[in-house]
């Protein structure tokens, strides 16, 4: 952790009471604007939308609005906190959805852990938004929500821990394996919790092949009992070779690691275990699976980590808001997996490819044009 | 409806797809920018969080933050619309909030009108915000919403459309009173919804006796059977010399009429057969019980109604931004009855005594200083 970061960003946070509020979008002056904003103006305005919902897209923020939900189960790399510490994560991605996508979005703690009423108090809050971002819920309970919300709502749902950090994995491989010449590559991903598994399901249907995914046990493989649901379908569709053991067991000869898991878990002697010229994306959040100087000394030819302070971030932020933005001025309804590989091709076609390098082989949030190139992979859709 | 006003009001909301967006509140502008605001420095502030809850209002918009919630059910005077419709209303309350309270504030629109799901829901999402502004929820289920949610939040809860309403009517009701130089006055509430009870209930507790309440079915009394609850409650509480009959039999002699309640129910004759000059504050909104050119006409010395296009508007937009920022400002957990006839009372006084006259006899939200005025009052429930 870098000198006084902590005090650094108390002070920040503090400063302003947090990082968002209330902006106005239009004049309010005079009685004249009272009149067109409020009564008696606005009520023709309710009597418009009482005829045809559809024209709340019209008349209200629901078009440009996204609402951050979170039950504060896996804040960051932190676990579970609880709603009310998650508030600076959701108003900070909040703050992003603004900086980078130009979306309006509001946070919402939902104070249960229970998958049914967490549904439940979303669904009945979700008539004012024009999508919805779930962040920081614990796997699998993730699943089922996002699932259940998908099928009941009529705006796209979308769980950034998952696809968000999938895509942007998936862009990262694409313009590494660009650089490095790799082919048909040995992947190990660290991590079945949302994020990993996601990126193994992503990665999957890019078509990469080689792909073994470990948890804290060792590797997720149909001969493990204590796998369900979710894992135990990952687990049918990678380690086509049959690999055992823990992952410092079974990351030598890896072309690509790929840690959505915890800290501080590889040493420089497993990095030198790995195969030629070794692809490391250590994201672990705040502190990633390994120290990315640490990493390059070791010999990883490219290094990418979850960090605004290191190059090459792997975080989701290159995603959510373009994507979002796509979503919403398209008023698409639902999220569809196909928008996933189009906007992971598109953040990795966003660099040219002869400007990729070590130092830069992945765009960065503050890219001109990112956000409306990935919204316009999303649009795709409708072709 | 004055001319083109609906045109003009839908072109207003279309413009920028609503009145309200997301205002960012720090700097975002860099990577550095992103390690304060979001990972890594943003773990550290969690973590602050978690170790103590009542840091929210240090480090997150909590601490200026209201909820406008509502659930559709009583939209302006145009009855149960549902969430949808009632959307351009709660915006507009949260433009309101900022423009006059400098208070950042968010529309939540609950689609149930059951009130243990809806009480349920509201709790679950509370925990984000400072405070909770319950909007147009019609009686008697508003009052079950608000005393469940104050008991069980330790954040403050207030139902504008009772309070708020009941407020500003003291207050132009001491002020029309100093005007006129009437003292106790025979009061007629023409509305015994949310707004009528609660402007009734506070009227006695600011020491007039001499009250008559009336919903379409007549004098709220207790020979009635059909009364329960906060109706039964007034009737006990109100109408001393046991009056009888509808609206337009009992008018006959009063000296204020207070209309919350419908549009167009009196005419021009029931207002000659009040008292002499009398007061008559026609708040129906959009459209006043009587349209209050020709209560002029009729003979009404002072006249208010809730419109934003008339002079003396009745209109809880002069109390809710400086009560919540009174509240908010000084962290008041629940909301006291006491606060409320202060507040009204600062409002009256707002207004030097030898200024008032028949065309401005109450503040109008765009004075300045009101807001911190009213503020002032609410937090001296601390002395």
């Amino acid at each position: 952790m870098k000198n006084n970061l902590k005090e650094r960003s108390l002070a920040y946070h503090e400063e302003n009471h947090g990082k968002i509020g209330t902006e106005l979008k239009t004049r309010l002056n005079n009685r004249e604007d009272l009149e067109l904003a409020y009564t008696p103006g606005v009520a023709q305005v309710c009597l418009e939308i009482k005829g045809d919902q559809e024209k709340l897209y019209a008349y209200t923020s629901k078009a440009n609005t996204v609402a951050v939900i979170t039950d504060g189960s896996a804040v960051l790399g932190l676990g579970n906190l609880g709603p009310g510490p998650a508030l600076p994560v959701m108003e900070g991605k909040a703050a992003l959805f603004k900086a980078f996508g130009g979306l309006d979005a509001w946070p919402i703690l939902i104070d249960s852990q229970d998958v049914d009423r967490f549904v439940e108090t979303a669904e009945l809050i979700s008539k004012g938004f024009g999508g919805i971002n779930l962040e920081d819920i614990a796997a699998p309970r993730c699943f089922e929500i996002e699932r259940h919300l998908s099928e009941r709502l009529d705006i796209p749902v979308f769980h950034d821990d998952q696809h968000g950090t999938a895509m942007v994995v998936l862009a990262g491989l694409i313009n590494a394996l660009r650089i490095t010449k790799k082919s048909n590559p040995k992947i190990l991903i660290s991590g079945a919790g949302a994020a990993g598994l996601a990126t193994a399901r992503l990665l999957i249907e890019a078509g990469f092949t080689d792909l073994v995914l470990a948890d804290s046990k060792g590797v997720i493989s149909l001969d493990r009992k204590d796998l369900s649901g979710e894992k135990k379908q990952l687990a049918g569709l990678t380690n086509s070779r049959g690999e055992k053991g823990k992952l410092k067991e079974i990351i030598g000869g890896k072309d690509v690691f790929i840690g959505l898991s915890a800290p501080n878990i590889l040493d420089e002697e497993d990095i030198r275990k790995m195969g030629e010229d070794p692809i490391v994306f250590a994201c672990s959040n705040p502190v990633p699976e390994i120290d990315p100087d640490e990493a390059r000394r070791a010999g990883a030819a490219l290094v990418a980590t979850g960090r605004s302070d290191d190059p090459n971030q792997i975080n989701n932020l290159l995603i959510f808001p373009g994507f979002f933005k796509g979503l919403l001025e398209n008023k698409i309804k639902k999220v569809d997996r196909s928008m996933f590989l189009r906007a992971a091709q598109a953040l990795a076609d966003f660099l040219p490819i002869e400007e990729l390098g070590p130092q830069k082989f992945i765009a960065s949030a503050f890219d001109q044009g990112l956000a409306q190139a990935i919204a316009a992979s999303v649009s795709k859709v409708d072709d």
